[in-house]
Formats: C-alpha cells, structure tokens, sequence
C-alpha cells in the first residue's frame, strides 16, 4: 500500500466516528488548553489516538507528530519520515456547529518536506487527497485552483486566529485586508486549503501555524496547481518552526506576498 | 394566513428553486453591479421576481422591497405595511461554492418595525422564522441565544463587505478584531444573525446595511432572545437610512457596544 492509500483509508475510518461524535456534539466532553479559545474535546484526542494506532503498527519506525500530548513535536534529526496528524482542525467549529468548518488533517512528510496528505470533512462528507506528482483530488474527482488572477477581485481567508495573534494579523495583513476582494474567515486552515485546492477561494493568510495544520493541505493546494510559501515568500519546510503561511492559486500569490508584511 | 405563514410558504417554494440552480452554479449566469466584488446572477433576480409575483397577488397593496432593480427603495410615508426581500445574501458565497453560507431573507415591517421573518438555507435544507411575541424557529423546533456572557470568549462575526468599507470595518472594530474570543467571517449578513439565534454565534458587526439584509434577522434574533441596534446604541428602524448593525446574544451586547466605534 502507498502512503496515500494508507492516509484514504484511516480518514474514512475517522471521518465516520467524527460524524457521529458531532451528531451528539453537546454531550462531548470539553475541557481548554491554557486558555479559553483554545479548546479540547474528547474527539480530539480519540481521533488521534485511532490515527496514532492505525499509524504504529503499520509504519512502526516512522515518526508521528500530532496537535495533542506529547505527539505536539518536531522530528528529531535521524527521523526523516514523518506522519502529521490535526484529529480536528476548526475545534471550535465543531464544539458550536453551524458552519461546520472543521476537518481531520493527515499528511505525510519526508525530510520536512509533505509529499502525500488528506483533509476528510465529516458533515460534508468530502475527502481531499493529494500526492506530490499525482495530483489533487476530492471523493475521486480531479480538483484544480482557480483561474482568478487580480487580487482586488479574489476571495482571500485571513485567518484571524486566538487573540494573541490579532495584533499581529492585522498589522501584517493590513493591506491585503484593505484590499482584497473579498476577505472571509472559517478558522480552519485545513479547510481554507482545501477550498483554494478545489478553486472556490483564491488565497490564504495566517500569521502563526504548526506543521499538523498545514501538513496535508499544502500538497493538496500544490498538486491542485496552486502555491504555499512563508509570508515572507521562503519555501516551506514544516519542521522550520511555528511561522506563517501564505497561500494560493499561484496568479496572484506574488501580489498577496507583496501586500502582506 | 398569517404573515409568517405566508412567509414560511414563499421561502418552501424559492428555496427549492435556488437550490436546484445551485446544483449547477456553473450555467447560472453571473454579472456585476458596478464593480466586479458586487455580483448579481440570473437566480437573485428570479428568486426575487417569484416572491414579488407571490406577495403582490396576496397583499395587493403593500409596499415591496428587494434588494435588485427598482425595488431598492425606501416606503413612502403612506407605506406602513412593508414586506422586505434580499433574493440571495451571500451571492459571492453562492457563486464560488463551498462553505454554502447563503440564503433568502424574506422580512415584513409595520412602520419601518420589522415583526416577521424567515429565512431559507437552500443547501443544509435550514429554514429560520419568527414573528414578534411568538419566537424564534428553526425547521418547527424553538431555538435560543448562547449563554456566552463574556466577549472575550465570544464567538463574532465581523463581516468585511467589499473592499469600500473595508477601512471602516477595520478602524470602527478594531478593538472588537483585537479582543473578541473568536473572529469569523462568512459574509452573509442572513446566516450570521441565524447562527446567533441558534445559539452558535455570539455577536455580529456589519458597518453599513441595507434593510433587506437584516430585515427578517433581527427579529428571528430578537425572538431567540438576542438583541440588534445600530453600532451607536440606537434602536433600529429598517428604513432611517443605510446604517450599520450591531447584534449579540444580548448578554454581551454592552461589552460589544464599548467595543465599536
């Protein structure tokens, strides 16, 4: 079985216990990390653990990194191939319903760089996948970004985070806030790439991510034809640090990165 | 029949309809109104033509507002009885796809007082209505504000509009961008103010409305047992102007109230 095969068949696994566990979404326990706009639920870690199993006795030698616990690390430097895991990415979302904008992310890397990746959205039922050379997908469908190339018409997600990062994103997003055509925000990275991926929005900004929320989702805005860079225009590498991330249909990433500081 | 009633049966009917143009968004024909960030497709005017064929064969000599053509408009001062329609909220959102926050809004007013509403999600199929006194439903089943009492920790919806009042947006909510426990935007003033009556949203802040955007809302929220004024504290009146709103669960609408500017 290839990587990608492996990602399909552990998100429909997971995607089916999430959708059941938000059907019931009020009984599902919630507790915060820290602070109070930085929740937790059961689901969180349930999902998890079910990917951290399925993950170990597969790919026993491989490392795996994941949003919660101890699994929230970097590789250490003789571990070049590397699971990613985000059991819910949008938990907020998920915990208060409506918009149900929130996804179970898993991407797989080498040496830092994600060469195959998922994103499965449980209510929707969509199931994104990619692999570097093999294009994007969603249930079984080519995907592709879209066409749109001024940036004063594009549909841009801002991601405006917790507040200890609004100050910082309004700052450094100001003008492509000022700007774009049309700014929106699900707070849900994984979701947000996935809807360049599928060309209904065109770029995407957020000032401070760890690797679980991009891992998958930077393959599948590439191999979809689009573009994932630091704000600062740097390649990605996930393993680089908590840093930023710019992202698009590739026509106006030069204008976003032009007019983010 | 009874207003809502009325309402409730028009909505049925043109939800139906738009979601079947929906399905195939791609032959819907799409034009803008002046610049390329305002669209206008062939479904907002034909949803808008059905209600208006609908409400002028049953209330003859009522006022009717929409949001395309000649209908923009404000009453007469002879003109109490007023029904007041935004065809689609959420056009961009509708054209694009994914993330389906669009819907029809169909509000009736006595004396620029809005005292019923409905408002119809043709893609999760949601149908919202109230009328004042009797509160607030959602497919036949009551709903209710959050109990989110502290702003730091709420849920809000700044809606950036088009890049004209982006500027606004930005100085008026800076402190609300800064401080609000979660920031989204969806940008469609309809399905905001109903995801506050459903208790998942917490507050919303648009700078400048028309009164079909938030017609039939701000009595949906206000019957959940929410609260919508004008960002200056005022109460509203659908026809003194195109002005901004401020809605909330009520318990945070104070705190918000210091926030905007």
């Amino acid at each position: 079985m290839r990587e990608i095969e492996v990602i399909e068949e552990i998100l429909l696994e997971q995607a089916e216990y999430l959708r059941g566990r938000y059907a019931v979404r009020s009984e599902v326990a919630v507790s915060s990390k820290g602070n109070a706009n930085n929740l937790l639920t059961e689901a969180d870690l349930a999902v998890q653990e079910g990917i951290v199993r399925s993950l170990s006795a597969k790919y026993p030698a491989d490392c795996i990194v994941g949003e919660e616990g101890d699994f929230a690390r970097y590789p250490g430097a003789n571990e070049t191939r590397a699971w990613v895991i985000d059991p819910i990415d949008g938990t907020q979302n998920f915990v208060r319903g409506i918009h149900p904008s929130f996804g179970i992310s898993l991407g797989f890397a080498v040496g830092g760089e994600p060469v195959a990746g998922g994103v499965a959205m449980p209510v929707t039922g969509d199931v994104f996948l990619a692999e570097r050379g093999g294009g994007a997908w969603r249930n079984g469908k080519r995907i592709h970004v879209s066409d749109v190339a001024d940036a004063m018409v594009a549909r841009v997600e801002v991601d405006f985070s917790g507040p200890e990062q609004r100050e910082e994103t309004l700052r450094r997003g100001n003008r492509m806030l000022v700007n774009a055509g049309q700014i929106r925000c699900h707070c849900a990275t994984v979701v947000a790439l996935c809807s360049i991926a599928a060309g209904e929005m065109d770029g995407f900004f957020h000032v401070s991510l760890c690797p679980w929320d991009y891992a998958a989702g930077v393959v599948i805005v590439e191999e979809a034809g689009g573009k994932a860079t630091r704000p600062e225009g740097d390649a990605l590498n996930l393993f680089d640090g908590k840093r930023g991330v710019l992202a698009s249909n590739q026509l106006i990433h030069d204008a976003l990165l032009a007019w983010v500081d």
